[in-house]
């Protein structure tokens, strides 16, 4: 043991936010106020002193605020993280034996008899008074040594005249301690046998982006208005004021690199292309068209694999192009990286041994016996050459960060091995602090929570599967709330190229405006993979053998071009720009602390709220889960967390329609008809808002 | 990172039972099995393998057992800690690429076409199986390697034997994998790029009687039968069969030290000592018993202080034959370790740095300004010389262990260092396993708990003052399931020396009944404070100036003799003596963990269930917590939890009273009449038991 080891007797547990033991960091975002508890305690009643210790990685110099006791031993402090990138916390609590002096002090002053009244008593219980106010000034000389300058000299004074005090004999004593001299020596304290907690906690700070945004998933190769035509980043360009217009904060594309010709898939996943079918854009490499270079005018990156463009989309000064395009209507481009390969991948000849390899030398591609996934290699994660490959598999995020992309959706990234995010992740967070990754992580929720800790900042989820009440609440509340939202920003989609749930399939439009307005205003961030949402696709393709389902899309742009006009008769697009309009306009729905459900009194009628923490923008949601039924019911509010008493008479304003509506108290009523208004969006007017 | 670090892809977390993140033991007791548990997952679909390893701290080698999965990444492993100290446990686990292999081998068979039908796809879809099988021949060949003898030539048979299979054409493949195979190559897995969990945790394990026991307090000085003599260990000696009888295990002394002169209290806490008085055996501390020793005939160490017995109560041969005597009649003397001194302890003149100095050089007396306890000093666990202080309390269990005391209860260990018991209680487990101490921690949760996860084996509880139902519920299913279980054993008593409880003053008898029952029957380990209890004694003491209420008894043992005839008519004896055979003939009353509370209709009725793990052994307890009135209702059984089914009709048999009683189904009725019957104890009579 350390020589003072034994005698630290303030112990510190129950440290939090703390995520995996201190090992990974808590995530926040820019600006945001970090409220940290702990359990603080010692021996016997001595009082205590705390104070949180925190300060950007980047700095040495450690930044303190006092912490403050709740009650039964937790105590509570707070910092800002006014920066991007890691932060760290600690604390350290120690037994303030002026405080404790001064307390006592106090309660012997208070017990002195009343002078007059009781002379004999009055010197007996008085004379431990001089003692204790000598037993005072040692501690504040004690302080005056710690501090130097003009406080030096002022708390030496202050023990002076607190000894002076002690020498003269009085029959009452009054309190010589002033508000001066109180907090002047706890601005010193004696830090000799103070506990410092044995961990410094990291805490990952993102930018807003991370928080709230709107993402449209497009294939720009359907993006042509020439019927048929192979659609190019030139003609994305062209949609990018109208998908701003939307309100969309993230424009996301499939992958934008050649795509591989062996075991090319045709329509419908269909096993044997066509001549002239395009193939799946996640069957990566081509190493032909870095061959084939005539004029050997490529970069040795642009190799026909990750860090290359399909040739049919354009250049990379078109696509620098459509970043820029992108930018100026205040959004941004994200990018879909897929870490496997085509057998026509450049990796594939140059690095075999990044993959599996079988005893007759070739190389193993994707199955899941009996089905043959034949267009794509898996990559081998325990390959004696992990460290090459996952030099590689980062060089290949930084490659496209420095053409301007920083937000990622990795595709599958549970069949990556979590150390290598684990390590990836943390050095592009360290490099890049302001690039955003959104996990694909369908998957269960060990391995989904696992990529979250491991650096992911925003995860897509189970709401497509979440259809009813029950299951909305249990989930939404297990994901907006700590341990989980330390570490975890879900991120809710209601369609995805690979899923068209069966709510969509059956329920048409009014599914589809249920949906959209659930997926943006339960989360802060949602995304939509278009045009096929606003139209309200929702032709399933044929089932396997042996299913009775398909969440796939019929004729699905994974396998071709399908070009849409979202514009068409009965599209979502109004809804959507409407939704858009109003997240950006109410805070309330720019994180998910808040959310808080409210009870209704049929199973039909979803109820919740999000609100500003002190109330200022408060936003209420009732949605009819029921596509085909109008349903009415009793809204109980939980007024608490809202600002409502519970005779208060309030207004609110949809804002879908513009309607006004008196409230009055906790229990109300709604009605909600699927075709023409399946959801309130209320904003409670408050005076003065 | 290390070689293989990157690769090792299986993640190991929520591993469980775990106190303190593995820095402290979880405790069990000695014949329990350890049932683990931990999420386990990698990327990808492989299969995973896991293992237990697990050994005693005394032991080099690991022994290893299986880990099982559970569901959605939960696998759980068990293992029996035959052997008192400290166990240790950790895990590994790994991809089990044979046993995927094997799966999707089987896979592959099983989609086969059946050969005569379609002789074309046949060949094609089977052709990849003749690789399948060389794939695996190459893994069972790996195997073989890391095996030896009969089983390595065994393994490297079936290896070539599979390949020699995969040689042949055949247009359809027979299973070529047996069990034998299967099991054999198992036992050899590939740990090359195992994930080995990162900490190791302990486990303390300790004596039956620290979970299972029934303890008695009494003052030795007031044992004797001679009005107003002072008892002495051999009057003690004389009651043993008596209190044995009763059906204790174990016999608690307060302090047996010399008791301090300097401000000795008097009667009812007077501050000032007749003639005469006795003292407080907490004012610990009497050196004149050694400086005035005439013979110098005494042990260094019996120096007046902790290892010094007081002399009206006998000479360590006493004491001696009073310990044999006890565990003669299967009963341990438990000593009251109260680590404080008088005035008068020996330390004050030969350490009085293990004190506060005050600026007078006085020493400085326990006291809660204005109150003064001058008849005590504490100890200054900050003292500069901490280290010889620590040194001297450790060797005071020790003294009294080599005496033959196995059992110890502490006086305010929560006016004592946390780092202290940390150090003191982990040497003195690891020293002496079947040592056990009882916490008198009555202090806030937070210190409660950390004293148990320090060493503390018991510790005494808040049970004293929890009289209602909902109290009762609340407290018991925090202490009696993980984690708190995991460390914390509840010692209840209805009464101590310094608590006479409101209920007791006030409900007479039949509140002495309920709380013995309930204290008997809801924690496997409780005591009482005799034979006040027995007696019903339940006279208050004045109340403190400006209070209305006491808690301490009138006339308190603490300051004077109180000689009393434990079987004065009206005694609880018969009670007592009935309700410890009950707990020694039921196994289901040995332990805390199958405790489950049933509801009842009626708010003064409680009804709680405790069972052996298969339901073999079953008690029903209900107790009226009303002291005045009849109270009758019904109770709704949790059935699952006893192996009762909704209809079936079972008997029960009271193990107060003897009657039998048929109970149906879930619902039953009970009326319980404080004086005559508080309580029913029923114990399930089933089917050949």
């Amino acid at each position: 043991m350390k020589p003072s080891e034994g005698r630290n007797r303030v112990v510190i547990e129950e440290v939090s936010p703390m995520i995996d033991g201190g090992a990974r960091p808590v995530c926040r975002i820019v600006g945001d106020v970090i409220h940290m508890t702990a359990a603080i305690f010692a021996d016997g009643h001595d009082h205590l002193a705390a104070r949180l210790n925190y300060r950007h990685a980047s700095e040495r110099k450690w930044r303190s605020v006092p912490m403050v006791f709740v009650n039964n031993d937790l105590w509570e402090g707070s910092f800002r993280v006014d920066r991007l990138g890691e932060w760290i916390f600690t604390l350290e609590a120690w037994i303030d034996h002026f405080d404790t002096w001064a307390s006592d002090l106090r309660k012997r002053l208070a017990a002195q008899p009343i002078p007059a009244q009781n002379g004999q008593n009055a010197s007996a219980v008085a004379q431990d008074i001089p003692l204790a106010l000598r037993s005072g000034a040692l501690l504040i000389r004690a302080a005056s040594k710690r501090a130097s300058g003009a406080d030096a000299r002022k708390l030496e004074k202050f023990a002076a005249s607190i000894e002076a005090l002690a020498r003269e004999e009085h029959p009452h004593y009054e309190d010589p301690l002033t508000d001066e001299i109180v907090s002047l020596t706890a601005r010193y304290p004696d830090l000799t046998l103070a506990t410092r907690y044995e961990k410094e906690l990291p805490v990952r700070v993102d930018r807003e982006r991370a928080r709230f945004s709107a993402w449209y998933e497009l294939f720009p190769r359907s993006a042509s208005t020439v019927p048929g035509k192979h659609g190019t980043f030139a003609d994305v360009e062209l949609q990018v004021p109208e998908i701003a217009a939307m309100g969309f904060d993230v424009l996301y594309l499939p992958p934008i690199h050649p795509i591989g010709h062996a075991y090319r898939k045709g329509p419908n996943n269909a096993t044997v292309a066509r001549e002239g079918d395009l193939g799946s854009p996640w069957a990566i490499g081509d190493a032909a068209i870095f061959a084939q270079d005539p004029a050997g005018s490529r970069a040795k990156d642009d190799d026909g694999g990750h860090k290359s463009i399909h040739p049919q989309l354009g250049t990379f000064a078109d696509f620098d192009r459509l970043v820029a395009s992108a930018a100026a209507h205040q959004m941004e481009i994200a990018l879909d990286i897929a870490f496997q390969c085509s057998p026509d991948h450049p990796w594939v000849t140059k690095h075999p041994d990044w993959f599996v390899i079988r005893p007759d030398g070739s190389i193993q591609y994707a199955e899941n016996p009996p089905k043959k996934y034949q267009d794509i290699y898996p990559l081998n994660f325990e390959s004696s050459d992990w460290r090459s490959l996952w030099s590689e598999l980062y060089s290949i995020f930084e490659f496209w960060i420095k053409r301007g992309v920083k937000i990622f959706r990795v595709d599958n990234p549970h069949t990556k091995a979590l150390p290598f995010w684990d390590w990836c992740l943390g050095e592009l967070h360290e490099k890049y602090p302001d690039a955003i990754f959104l996990a694909e992580a369908f998957t269960r929720p060990h391995v989904m929570y696992a990529l979250a800790r491991r650096g992911f900042t925003q995860s897509y989820t189970y709401f497509t599967w979440r259809t009813t009440k029950p299951e909305l609440v249990d989930y939404l509340e297990e994901i907006t709330r700590p341990p989980v939202s330390d570490f975890f920003k879900p991120n809710f989609w209601p369609n995805t190229p690979d899923i068209l749930h069966k709510s969509l399939q059956d329920g048409g439009r009014p599914a589809f405006m249920q949906r959209l307005i659930l997926a943006a205003t339960l989360t802060a961030n949602y995304g939509v993979y278009g045009p096929a949402y606003e139209l309200g696709e929702n032709a399933p393709a044929k089932p396997a053998p042996g299913k009775t389902e398909s969440e796939e899309y019929l004729d699905s742009e994974k396998y071709e071009i399908r070009q849409r006009d979202r514009n068409a008769s009965g599209s979502l697009v109004p809804l959507i720009t409407k939704l858009n309009a109003i997240r950006r306009a109410n805070p309330a729905l720019q994180s998910n602390e808040s959310l808080q459900f409210h009870e209704t009194d049929n199973p039909s009628l979803i109820c919740y709220s999000k609100t500003t923490p002190k109330c200022e923008n408060t936003i209420l949601v009732a949605v009819n889960l029921d596509p085909f039924q109008e349903q009415a019911g009793w809204v109980h509010l939980v007024g608490s967390e809202i600002g409502i008493a519970e005779d208060q008479q309030f207004a609110v304003e949809d804002l879908l329609t513009g309607a006004k509506y008196s409230w009055h108290g906790f229990t109300n009523f709604v009605a909600l008809k699927p075709e023409t208004q399946p959801a309130h969006i209320l904003r409670i007017v408050r005076d003065g808002a």
